[in-house]
């Protein structure tokens, strides 16, 4: 686990606010090194695939070159919902390190645990709660200012 | 529900089959209308993501031009397993007619049941077990391949 990871999955999801996505982040490591990197473009393209998650993921396996990314850790800012904690599950990783829970979606502890059921035989192990205010910060911001339009 | 769009679901696994791929297929229907389809291409692309359904409700998503996917179904060969259930809740999607009962990675009755849940608010209603002989049968014909190498 590296404070410097979560800080560039909070660059990540900088860039999703900037063009109004709810800002999210995330990047997934292998031996020290970023090989894949991701924010939320679920408006923009208007695919309900395209969270910050399965994005890192799959450009960690194309840099990978296996579907398999044993060995891979992934830093994400919010916890993650049903589809990508069963996507870092079917990718078997190795640690997924989140920032700020979610009470109303998170499946990895936040409201459900998918990854304490071992679904799939995985070993991913879960970190929650780091760089947590920062995280959860940014996604103030966003919501703050949809319910305050009139204060931009 | 349409016995005629699990037969296409049915091809489409067929495809994934031909390639040597786990041989599940998948379409999504709105009005009437097939405006996705999709085999598993995981092996194929490297991309743990590429399940039938992911890929047909990706393309479903460019066909309406939005991530909502409210008055679809999808109709797959396989009970979706923790990633492609949460896709289709996230997608907000109507139904999920599936073939055969996955005890092993089933997310909708088999093993867990994510749509009982209600996670997202969601409306998701499930059917298993349509057609379940001839979306068994095929899955058959691969592993028993799989496990007798010597006879093909």
């Amino acid at each position: 686990m590296d404070g410097g990871f979560m800080r560039l999955a909070i660059a990540e999801a900088e860039k999703a606010l900037a063009i109004g996505e709810i800002p999210v982040g995330a990047v997934v490591v292998r031996g020290g090194r970023v090989i894949g990197s991701g924010h939320n473009l679920r408006e923009r393209d208007k695919n309900p695939l395209l969270h910050a998650e399965l994005i890192a993921i799959s450009r960690a396996a194309e840099a990978v070159g296996d579907w398999r990314l044993n060995g891979c850790d992934i830093y994400v800012t919010l916890e993650p919902c049903v589809m990508c904690s069963g996507a870092i599950l079917s990718a078997r990783m190795d640690n997924v390190i989140f920032g700020a829970y979610d009470p109303e979606y998170g499946a990895a502890g936040g409201r459900l645990d998918l990854f304490a059921r071992r679904c799939y035989g995985g070993v991913t192990r879960v970190v929650g709660g780091v760089m947590e205010n920062e995280c959860a910060e940014i996604l103030n911001r966003f919501f703050s200012a949809i319910r305050s339009p009139d204060k931009n």
